[in-house]
């Protein structure tokens, strides 16, 4: 995979989290208390900067509340 | 997400790894070769060792040929 599709990947998957968060209500800081991640580090990955790690991405779902197939469906 | 909990994501996630895997009549060794991981990574992540990251679940659904969420479907 090249560095631009990389870069793609991660911005899509940060537009869907911001998406899904925003369709649930929920601001940054409270998807940051419900995982218990810190509200930079949504942010970063929400602007395509992070590449989330599997237990991440299940941790995200589950503060969602979502299943994670969620965030790759087109 | 407490430990046990993020052993079975891993778990989860090596075992449809390896189901597509096997649908798509691939061994571990051409899986290596079509996503330029090593096999014993391969390996790692099939038998719940590994927490991929975002940019390895999207390697790993390239070489397969299949959707990203394909992975997390039930």
């Amino acid at each position: 995979m090249d560095k631009k599709r990389k870069e793609e990947v991660k911005q899509i998957f940060g537009q869907r989290l911001r998406n899904i968060r925003l369709e649930k209500g929920m601001s940054q800081e409270e998807l940051a208390f419900q995982s218990s991640f810190d509200r930079t580090y949504i942010s970063g990955i929400e602007r395509g900067q992070k590449n989330p790690s599997l237990i991440t991405i299940e941790t995200l779902a589950d503060a969602l509340d979502v299943n994670t197939d969620s965030f790759f469906r087109d």
